[in-house]
């Protein structure tokens, strides 16, 4: 491989600098690129730890706005969720840094593409469907795929000695007994003493949000949230009178406020699409929050019968999403159809927050005339050209088929115990 | 109709009382019938009060735990839940009260069905599609469809009126701005001061559950709840070390406990069966405990593919349990099918109640070699039976659809933001 | 209701004559309107019979290109075909029938609509629900679920004795034993002594096709079909060397060409949108010949999972149409979708027509280099890009939940017989 | 590999014979196994030659039975279609060829299996998931995607070379431009002259089927399918007055029939699970039969909403059982469900059977009160319990969310070239 150009997906952390020696000791030459989607890193050291290590060039991408609005903010609108619980931080994060790497690859001129996931898990699902998307002719590098690579790296203490051996620093504070993965969205948690399902998460393990039995504020706090198409517009914080609009900063400060109440923490056990199950914590503070208040409008603003269509389309898009097939003709298409969906989901929501929770308390739509809810029509007191005693009539012709079904088969079992 | 029996679905509230003289009128004998599903009710003074009035005989049958066995523990099983949010305490209660009426209605040879559901909401249809079902003969009477009696029932002034001038007991307590439907499983609020989606719910209206963040406990507390095929079947309190087994104080417990947190309240717009949107206040502390729990099990205890087919049974029977169809083909059908994939929920969930939410923390399968969860497996550390260098592989071929469609239809649109 | 005008959807027939007649005596003001949807009528004599009854103006609206146009054509698209095997001839007929009514609605400034479909149909919904759909304000009259008027006729002798008294012309032509309904996509046939579904309908019901087996050629013939976009653009005749592009002249040859060789009968039973189970016949021709040309490219076109969930989508689409709901949130959105996944379905489909049958024998994308189908990549003798090593990952890694499911549960059950 | 046992899955052609020597030259010892599923084959022929090559034992499994009534008539039962045309004929093979293979390992004390499938087919798939399941601990040898044989046999010519060199019996009979797959259900045809999509299929190709055209009797022929729960119980040959009972009897029997009618082929391009599309040409005369008969049996006796279910559950059934998941969780458990519907699907079906195609003509249900087909109920001259009237109210309620929209977002789009 000698000369070879690969792009390596560097965090500065002691696996892909593993990794990156790793590579040169095999004769290729290393560009790193650190994408930074909003993690806590110090971003100026990694990349002359990478440079010290001996790669040819640190390419450090800020694609915190394209991660917010070209993923975070679709996401939202089409209210996507894993298993029911799930926001997806990391799953969306993925697409987002391999449209960087693709970038670096292309600038570069690379063949390869080298990245620390493992190979349990789904993120080398996703990076490498995105490149195969993306760069077609690129071909991977996955060293925890990689026979030889696993044979002499069978732990952590592998690593440290390797990276002590070659002079690669580590460290000096002790690693956590979990894994991190973290991003303006989320921080997710797996791993090491979260791998027995049963044994609760340390108390300690938040980043992203307070406990909010302990540190959070004891008064709850409104925020209206404005939607566009199914889109975050706006965020108006009504105790500060602050209004936010650009995607980056809503985002940046529901995750501080919702951060400060603690809410956004989910423990989970997943499926993954390698087949096995895992079990995760995951803390998505501004998601929740946007998520919350997203479903709170769409229920409001969309046609009984196109929310259902729209569900079923969500459900598959949130399965796609997690497989790591962002970029696929399946997600296109299901992503268009549920922007469809969406061009009458605008108005606000009135969110309270509070310490550990948020909940959608008020909303309306975002023209008078505009909207399906429709307060005449409910109304017990007025008759809104709703003529009750068609109600019968629908009544009847719906039990038609449940008649029938007494009369070809018999009474419906009743429970017994009735009285 | 001179002295043609009918039953009467009472409640000993104003509507029912003057629905019940407003029969007599008609020379109807009324047997009147009060379901005693765990609302808060004064039984003994509502059956004093409807003989006073008239009726030919009160029958108060107490379908306690006929309505958590048979329709509350099925639901939580089958994890139904109405457009993500609502845990459908109204629509499981029509079902289980039908049956009740319908039992006097046999025991009485009454031809005739009548109650107080209103022309626009949902109930009208349950209770109509329940008794088309179980007692297709009977002829329902639902007096607020009635041309003649909605002309002379305009308003609640006239039913107050009506009372008095007939010597019917009006309640001294002046009525919510609210209508309410109270049972052991929740509480739901709609109507008058709700009706404007954009006001915020008035925060003494909640009966079941407590302010949380100024009455509850500061101090989370946890509890354990155990599964059988997808059935609660224990909740241990691990403060007071008690147990309990039996499912209605299950019910209970929870309810108490959840209630003294604040769990539980939702506050939404739904889409109603009749076609208009509505919005609602539910508070449902012990369901949404239960519910909570089974979910985590459940994800944790199937199949990724099983538990997928079993998200679209479940969707499906949500609107049908909602809608009316408790008793029809596709309901028993649905619910069949969804027990079966239960067989294998089986275990245990420690849930935290803390002040206004609730989450699950830890969970475990009851068998310890019964379970998918494989520690092994997903353990980083292990191998565990799984070869990393397949899921190269894997992905290369998940792949070739994606590439493909580059070769036909040209690359992927990339955000342009990305740099 | 002296001198309001109704609009009647009048048929020429000896029903909607009566009807005319009874809408007379009641006073009102008559405007007949005859859509021409290519039923074979004698549309001169129809509007001379209303005149003579005494309508006051007669309307015949020639629609034939937009039933082709803008719903034949597009349910060609979509794949719309109900349980499987009904290509909703009447079903796209209904809305499109009922524009014209709406427009001579609009013109007379009538408040009423009146028609002859029956009270226990499909129709009456169809009908109804465009109705409100286009024009909320406009009031139904429905003879056939009128009490006074079913009590008046009672029978088909009614009809003719009402008609004959009242000088209205009754056909010297005796009934079928059996209704129809024709256009230019289908004749359906149902009632009467199709009522037994295990009586063989007669074998000289059918008006569209004749006889395959005796009367059709003995030689097929085969015509090439091109699509643009999903929707038929060209039809070849191989044999006579036409072309034809222009949609009406396209199904009227397809119509012609089926119809010599008995194409398109079938014999179901099908569930109505009313709740009960009703027999039908149906002979639709083109129709058969192009929904099929259609199935045959688009699977050929499309991505695997984009079909999957296009068919999700046709699929509800299809009930929405058959149930009425062509005017309806729900089917606009749905259309679109389907729409969208239509763009990459160009091309041409060779069809072998056969005495009573047709089937797809060769097919090919409209642009070389567009298709999905890929000869190289599925070649037995051409790598084509892909690894055949990697499917030994994909199936190991695809196994590992099928083998987890062995851990926990032990062995998969086997059939016993195998030896 | 020395005296390791491998079971090979050996068909007696060119290319399972070079594999057995290839395999005995890797110095395995090696037990064939053919497994009779109703291919034509010489399996006497066969056997000698195997243990001519040097096969330590051959084994014959006759499977004919067990593919009937476990794979084939299930999947009658269950309605399972690929992509709507194609019945699965190799799909359901594999499985139950499988199961003979697994037992052959059983018996031998086998640590591999070894089949001659494609790298780029889906059969690899499917063998290669059942043993998975069946037999966790064997392991595979994929001959077709091992580097070193591809290498070396390039093509057919290779083969040839290698068998002619080591004494290995080449059939004198030119092998067919395309490759076969038989068993009882049907003959598929792909690969060679087929891989261009565009290209008519030679007419000598079929081989179950005569051509409907030229060698079919001009007289169609009638034959009543019974069905309990969903499975075929009985054929009664009306013309013959033969009535069969027994599945493999049962199939056999419309297998003569219908082939002698050429019915039941098809000719199309379908998605193949490792990503690419194939064209295939199939011929299954009696499933074909069993298909359209229980499709109008099932449509007839089930409740339309448990049709829908059910139908939705059998399109992913059908996904798996093509996808070789026949023994997996979502499989076992869908197959349930679906069976489950089946309870009510008992009766018998009238098919006419004609040249090319055969059709339902009459239909009826098991015992005369148990269907769901109601005569009385649909008939236009009796009420049969049903009022018209209520129709009214039905239409006017599920207008109700159509008028809604209009109010909200205005007017529906209608065709402008409507009149």
């Amino acid at each position: 491989m000698t000369g070879e150009t690969v792009i390596l997906a560097y965090s500065g952390g002691l696996d892909t600098s593993c990794i990156l020696k790793w590579l040169l000791d095999q004769q290729y030459e290393v560009i790193c690129v650190l994408a930074d989607v909003g993690q806590k890193e110090d971003f100026v050291a990694a990349e002359k730890k990478a440079l010290k290590i001996g790669a040819k060039k640190v390419i450090v991408a800020d694609v915190k706005q394209s991660f917010v609005e070209d993923y975070i903010w679709p996401a939202i609108q089409m209210g996507l969720v894993y298993e029911e619980r799930y926001l997806l931080g990391t799953s969306l994060a993925r697409p987002c840094i391999s449209v960087a790497l693709m970038e670096a690859a292309r600038q570069c001129g690379a063949k390869y593409l080298a990245h620390g996931a493992t190979g349990k898990g789904n993120d080398q699902v996703r990076f490498e469907l995105c490149a195969y998307a993306l760069k077609p002719d690129l071909q991977i590098i996955a060293p925890w795929r990689d026979v030889e690579f696993c044979r002499r790296f069978q732990g952590r203490q592998d690593l440290i000695a390797y990276a002590q051996e070659h002079g690669i620093e580590v460290s000096a504070k002790p690693a956590t007994p979990w894994s991190t993965d973290a991003n303006i969205m989320h921080i997710s948690y797996e791993s090491g003493v979260l791998e027995d399902p049963n044994t609760v998460a340390p108390g300690n393990l938040y980043e992203m949000t307070v406990d909010p039995l302990t540190k959070a504020p004891r008064d709850p706090v409104c925020v209206v949230i404005g939607f566009d198409h199914g889109l975050p517009t706006s965020v108006e914080d009504l105790a500060g009178s602050r209004v936010y609009t650009k995607p980056l900063e809503m985002l940046q400060f529901l995750n501080e406020l919702g951060g400060s109440y603690g809410i956004g923490r989910i423990d989970i056990v997943e499926n993954r699409y390698v087949g096995m199950k895992s079990r995760g914590v995951y803390e998505t503070p501004g998601g929740t929050i946007l998520y919350a208040a997203h479903q709170d409008l769409e229920v409001f603003a969309l046609d009984r019968e196109v929310l259902r269509t729209k569900q079923v389309l969500r459900d598959r898009m949130a399965d796609y999403v997690y497989n790591g097939f962002w970029f696929s003709p399946e997600a296109i298409y299901a992503r268009r159809c549920i922007e469809m969906a969406q061009q009458r989901v605008s108005g606000q929501v009135t969110m309270e927050l509070a310490p550990g929770y948020c909940r959608a308390i008020a909303r309306k739509a975002s023209k008078d005339g505009g909207a399906l809810y429709n307060e005449q029509l409910v109304s017990m007191d007025v008759h809104g050209g709703y003529v009750p005693q068609d109600a019968g009539g629908f009544i009847a012709i719906n039990a038609v088929r449940i008649r029938e079904h007494v009369r070809a088969f018999g009474p419906y079992e009743v429970p017994k115990r009735a009285k």
